[in-house]
């Protein structure tokens, strides 16, 4: 259940419903749209009878929003969220472009790798300092090293930062270098650490777990909007099928369905989608054609020595060309790269 | 194997190379190229020496071709395969648009239809007279009947026809009406009828099954082309997942896939792929980007009163519209519409 | 909706509640179980008031049967659907198994192990004379040969005979030889096969379709049963998952549900369900445990040599262990082998 | 790689092979059976050449272990894992039954829950505290209190206590409480929680993730082994299928799988595994008949208005019940319960 407040609504009547609604036994959130002020009601708001909320002073409606998705319902708020990372919009017309190496493996591979994406165009860097591994024997990472090698490269290329981080502990530490906390696939349903991003001050990439459904993905959104944090991007990667031709396959189907179903926005990484370098290029035009918000490539120095996913990681020149292909396309649909 | 002929290799040099085949015990199957002409060594070839071969006046080079796929392999033929149906052709810069409803209900109802995929830009009707469907006490299609009111609809509003066909003795019924034979989802390791439909003399579209694999596709039409029908369409129709939000999953990722694999014709089945028309319109623009040859839609004068899948049939209007947004998608990849 | 009448009613009352059906534009379907007999209303009953039939002479009462699936329904029939394969009885406290080759190869082959599974205890002997094979160049069955050498084992044996049928011209045939008509997985949804084994007078074996859900598997089923051949043994084995593992992924809970919802009897295939050898006789355990009435093994007097699936076929020894250590399963759930 | 220790080696000598195997850059990892003693070579030991090993003294063989699993390999370990959970044995001849609620509701609710599984025959009551949901506003369990109010049953009934962890910060103040600790599948991956459950000194319950591959699922216990915990029990408890007639699909293939690749103890949760109690007992009897080691079970005082899963538990009788059937069972595999 949602109040929205009539354009002209003062603050003190947004209070007056803010504290009837806490009033009921639930709990009241609000949400500051660019016309109209949202109050929303949190938790099982069954026994809140309509009538109750509508008769106060400054309300211009109370929507129903159905299911348990509730802060990152599209009928919760109507129009897409946006905002920023570290300088560059995600959400609005301008297409969001993520790019970089699976893992930092060194300063010298991060800062090329880095150079090579801005000149390609990309606004954000990707790079993983904690990197979670099916086998506890792989490489895991350089750990804060691996952070101090992000943070350098993005003041060099003038790039933000999105970077993973795996356990609940490790948010302090990660927040000081990334502009951009990444919850992986196996961990979108670690609620101790969605609660952890939730209460941090940073932006956060969710990834969608390899057979979670929209519904669950949806949830583990909610999970940090729910704690006041409402700066997530949701990340299609690729869904597990019993396909073998392709390392996971990407759900195209996701895109509209996401985009018709919450405000937030809505990237599709290819590479993982894919696991596989050739189709990196079809794969992110699809995307972009279906309504995408951004994307997340990989893309290494040199994919033939990386210490992982280098099957799916673009070569420099790949990624340049990649992008010239994909300018078109944004504008075919109204967008623009 | 694949022996490549010289491009000034006579009639009587490709006649020894094929005799040779058949005296080693394996089959020979001869394809044309625009410049070269291509003899397979069809069947178990383990034991055919290379050598043998490529000492054979005329002989360009022997090709190695891994696995059972064959005929439908990208390595036995590196040109894109290019047909004409009913006089559109397939598989060239222009994207194929097949359009019309799910069954053919009445002749009213198929020839509204028909006039307004024409107007839309559709060279192809489609409408199922003979339908599969899941429970024995649905509607099964209105069988003879309707091929006669779908020939009565290509006549009038000037579009090929494509519809399916569910048993291998229906297959000279059905060609007789039809300009190519649809094999549906559920039939698509249906060998008898790929048999039948094989040694038919009409284009077919070939549906992907709910849960087969790429290579599965594959060799479901290398049965067709074994059998000297070379025009066989491919047609990515969704897959099943455990996601309940869509009725199927539109594995995206198999276009470039399948592009990258045969040189066969590969078109997307937006509406059974999604299940929900508000859908179909994104996932068309990203088969198109992702490099499809063409699109199957539904399209029903009067979705809400369908005998069957209502809820992903587009009004005509919205065929109309989808066929604007599409244009400029085809054009950012270099196709046409 | 099925009508149950009285235990005395009368034949006359028994024609006057069909006509009464059949006059309201559905379709009569009679069923006689041991004590009551039952008159199905078949097709879309929405429109039929219970009050109507009620009402008539010799009626007990009117039973609703949610769903399409009707006459499969453990709502329809309660007792559990029992016949005669070649003198023993399917779906009673027995448990019966099927066992043999995957394909006939050669006379040999398959009475020698049409001798090793009547030793062990069989009671049927499986193999295929027409196989669908994913590719077209696999060996695709010695056809009507394999049928008259199915013919001779069963007489040596004195096993009943299960085999394959992949088209509907072939029922006429395959039904001199068979004592069972096999549907494969493969088609499942194959309704013009399902439609003429339906009007067949065999017993048919149904396998389940690598990804089809349980309700598509009964509605398979009820195809044959709404052609009144009522004699139909489901098949579990195995569906697709992204397991590698194995071939397949039993699904061992669709034992249980399947038995709750329909009357009909239930099998289980491990071999194809595990694919390896290794593990079919923990499987074959487990789905005698979970209360299947049989089993179809696949065993090969020579398994490293056969010309299909020789990874999950049994070497005869293995099906005695087998069997040995099957008996004292069944009698821990009240069964016997 | 492992080293197998002749029977007679002494501790220098063992010593010796470590104290080789770190100074070739790779780890050794003590593993002592009842006849020899192993020393494993963990991490990248592809530069390791096995005659460097095999030549010191006391050493019997030099094994190679192929693939990432190592620790948890049978390759490793041929003997089963067999310890002890408050003093009832898990890996041996007895089937290990661990019963209880989904969630710990109040004193009441599981005080009873433990008096009535311990009537029926379990050694372990389950209940959680910490519940992770799908939603954040559903019930996340009663924190401390819960897991005083489990210490407290124990007590009174006799029973070990198993209850799930979900966040490494938690662990030391569950293991002041729980028996063994619970991975729940959502984070069989979440890799931050394996390590610190690895350090502590408790048993860990392994649930599978819901689309994980048993090649993941024994990684993630390698997580858990390499950090000197050696005493893991993993549970199959449904993966994610499109089926929707049960919640997940037991994949009881995966029962004889892993008791071949792995020593570990392996259990199955037949209630998560289909969602409803009315399928809980064939599936039991299937999992024991399979090869499992032990069970867990749902099982709630008023399953009517338990505050979740509800629908999964069994009522208290059908528990008693359940143990009854299951006794044949395990008898007629060799075992008992």
């Amino acid at each position: 259940m949602v109040v929205m407040m009539k354009e002209d609504a003062t603050e003190a009547q947004v209070a007056k419903v803010m504290f009837k609604i806490e009033a009921l036994g639930t709990k009241a959130h609000l949400s500051r749209g660019t016309v109209n002020t949202f109050v929303g009601v949190v938790g099982a708001a069954n026994g809140v009878e309509t009538g109750i909320l509508e008769s106060l002073e400054g309300v211009e409606r109370v929507i129903s929003v159905p299911g348990p998705v509730m802060l990152a319902s599209r009928n919760f708020r109507q129009e897409n969220t946006v905002f920023s990372i570290d300088g560059s919009k995600i959400g609005e017309k301008k297409i969001v472009v993520i790019a970089g190496p699976c893992a930092v493996e060194s300063r010298e591979q991060l800062i090329q790798a880095a150079l090579e994406v801005k000149k390609g165009g990309a606004v954000a860097l990707r790079g993983g300092a904690f990197k979670p591994r099916t086998s506890p024997y792989s490489f895991q990472g350089l750990g804060e090293e691996g952070l101090k090698i992000l943070a350098e490269a993005r003041d060099m290329a003038g790039l933000a930062v999105v970077t993973e981080v795996v356990a609940p502990e490790q948010v302090p530490l990660v927040s000081q270098y990334a502009d951009v906390l990444q919850v992986g696939a196996r961990n979108m349903q670690n609620y101790a650490l969605l609660n952890a991003v939730g209460t941090s001050h940073k932006p956060v990439l969710l990834k969608r777990a390899l057979s979670s459904t929209i519904d669950e993905f949806l949830n583990a959104a909610e999970y940090i909007l729910s704690h006041n944090n409402p700066r997530v991007i949701l990340c299609e990667r690729g869904i597990r099928t019993f396909e073998t031709c392709t390392r996971n396959t990407v759900d195209i189907n996701a895109i509209p369905v996401l985009k018709s179903m919450t405000h937030l926005p809505v990237i599709v990484d290819p590479s993982h989608g894919t696991g596989k370098r050739e189709y990196v290029a079809a794969v992110s035009r699809a995307a972009i054609a279906a309504g995408a918000d951004g994307l997340m490539v990989e893309v290494h120095p040199d994919p033939d020595h990386a210490m992982s996913d280098g099957d799916q990681s673009l070569y420099p020149q790949e990624f340049q060309d990649l992008m010239e292909q994909l300018r078109p396309v944004a504008e075919a649909v109204g967008r623009t790269l």
